[in-house]
């Protein structure tokens, strides 16, 4: 394949912002240079979105994806799905569209391993809702990941213009952080990192950098041990791979400007070092990106944001920059040709 | 007392960057309209550095710590303390002038409790050279707290021009936090930070944000408990109180520019949760603040620096931006009558 083939964009909770942010920016195609990308919905959901807008977004129901190439320039191109005929209520999420949610998922997914689309691009879900209708996964990732075959071990990425950050243990109490975080784990999301920073990201080396647990890293020890019983015999296998990799660093000192020229991706040990600089250097632009599945997947860096959908209000701004950074790692995958 | 009398400024550890910043930092006294800051050194430490960084920066001896304000603009002002004679190598930390240090420390205190200085900054100690030499501390702060007399609590207060952040718990290993981090603790910290912004930084009702403990503040106790049970009830205590606090919040979300704009500090349980969005939005400008003293004190945010001391790279921005805040602080303070 030497042209990028078409983004397919799920729609998420249809009583979110989703379909909301899918007008926004297809609306903004021009401006931000967007690469085609095609909305994988019914065709009444997204004419119910338009409706409530108040704007006149034309939509071309194509049958398949690579007609959006061509369609994209004058009308938003919805691949479209079986429609539950239900009527959508901005705001509410309801288990009668879960079917719809999944759907555009899987079929997203279909695309994108069979080559047809270049990347997934998912808008945000209300995991309650699909709950109520059955679907047994975590999360969204963990369903990509299942999706992706077995074996799979999805990572995930926060990125956006001035920062690359993947935490290491995600959505756990801070006082499981020192138990849940182990070498293996360490050494297996590194080379994740690593190998999807060359491939999706065109880093021929790229430069890893890994903050300590502990204030200051544990000053040597004093201050906690964990950076030299669990973090330091990752350090060293990763480098005896080849792997370039600098760390634990005092995670207080390595977010500012001239300490991140230093690195291509820093990785925290929780939750909170990792998304409290990248959030706090760019809010509105920051993408959700996973990595070690067999395809791009990004997403924006929000939720479902009930309390706004259909108000006009919701910024279009991080599913922009989603649908950006993916259209950029399918090109730098073209190229590195994995 | 109407008028701001002048800042003492300690020596610090003599083969540290202090007796260089002091220097650049008088040496900048119109380009950043400092207030007059007086150096409490023996003399001769001073005018080896002054020798050694190749400038050209006239020294005045005074008696009384008043003339520094007439002295100021013509000399950096030093009021001698004991001169151990000893000769100061750059990049070393000796014991040898311990005595130095402490004497500087104790000198300034006792100004400042006298009203003769209207406040105390300190350049960075060196605690292992102190403590070979018999000073029974564990720092810098809690020293101060001592001389200040019994019942002093000291809480740290990071600031610049962005962001001030008060850490809950400081210097211990993460895994101890859930455990350190008690309702009474978090009720005392507030009460000293929301009387130290009325009183020294002019904030009639001063808008305080408590940061959660777990990813998404626990997201309503299913990723950790600590939220409703340690920090629920501290903050209806403040609030009982009339103190104005929000949270606990997500910390990824608190920092970025429109959510700082709700409040004037964040109060948040662990080290690196306070200090990484402060170090991240302005690294050399940010300003260490001891609350709860019956003095102002403020300090550089960085240690001695042995590795560059007497090279002539240290950048004084951040001894610069302490002195302004301590100046700003103490003008605040006599407007208050606090």
């Amino acid at each position: 394949m030497t042209e990028r083939a078409p983004i397919a964009l799920t729609i998420g909770e249809p009583g979110g912002i989703g379909p909301e942010l899918a007008i926004k920016a297809w609306l903004r195609r021009t401006q931000d240079e967007l690469a085609p990308f095609c909305l994988i919905s019914p065709v009444s959901m997204i004419t119910q979105a338009i409706a409530r807008s108040g704007t006149d977004v034309p939509v071309r129901v194509i049958q398949t994806i690579n007609e959006a190439t061509s369609v994209f320039k004058d009308a938003l191109p919805v691949l479209e799905i079986t429609d539950s005929a239900t009527e959508v209520v901005s705001g509410v999420a309801s288990p009668k569209t879960a079917s719809v949610v999944i759907e555009s998922i899987t079929k997203a997914v279909e695309l994108a391993t069979t080559g047809k689309a270049s990347a997934v691009v998912t808008n945000p879900i209300q995991k309650s809702a699909l709950y109520e209708a059955g679907f047994g996964h975590p999360g969204h990732t963990e369903f990509l990941a299942e999706l992706a075959g077995p074996g799979t071990i999805p990572v995930m990425m926060l990125a956006n213009s001035k920062l690359r950050v993947v935490p290491l243990t995600i959505h756990i109490p801070l006082k499981d952080v020192p138990t849940q975080l182990k070498t293996e784990l360490i050494v297996e999301r590194c080379r994740i990192t690593h190998k999807s920073l060359q491939n999706a990201f065109g880093i021929a080396k790229p430069r890893l950098a890994i903050a300590g647990l502990n204030p200051h890293a544990g000053e040597d020890g004093t201050m906690g041990t964990e950076e030299k019983t669990i973090m330091a015999p990752a350090i060293k296998q990763l480098r005896d791979e080849g792997v370039d990799v600098i760390g634990p660093l005092p995670a207080d000192t390595m977010f500012h400007e001239e300490a991140r020229a230093n690195y291509d991706v820093a990785l925290c040990p929780y939750h909170d070092q990792a998304l409290i600089p990248v959030k706090t250097l760019d809010f509105h632009g920051g993408v959700n990106v996973t990595l070690g599945l067999p395809f791009i997947r990004t997403s924006p860096d929000h939720g479902t944001a009930l309390n706004i959908a259909g108000k006009g209000i919701a910024r279009p701004d991080s599913l922009i920059a989603a649908l950006k950074m993916a259209a950029e790692m399918a090109t730098k995958r073209l190229a590195t040709g994995a």
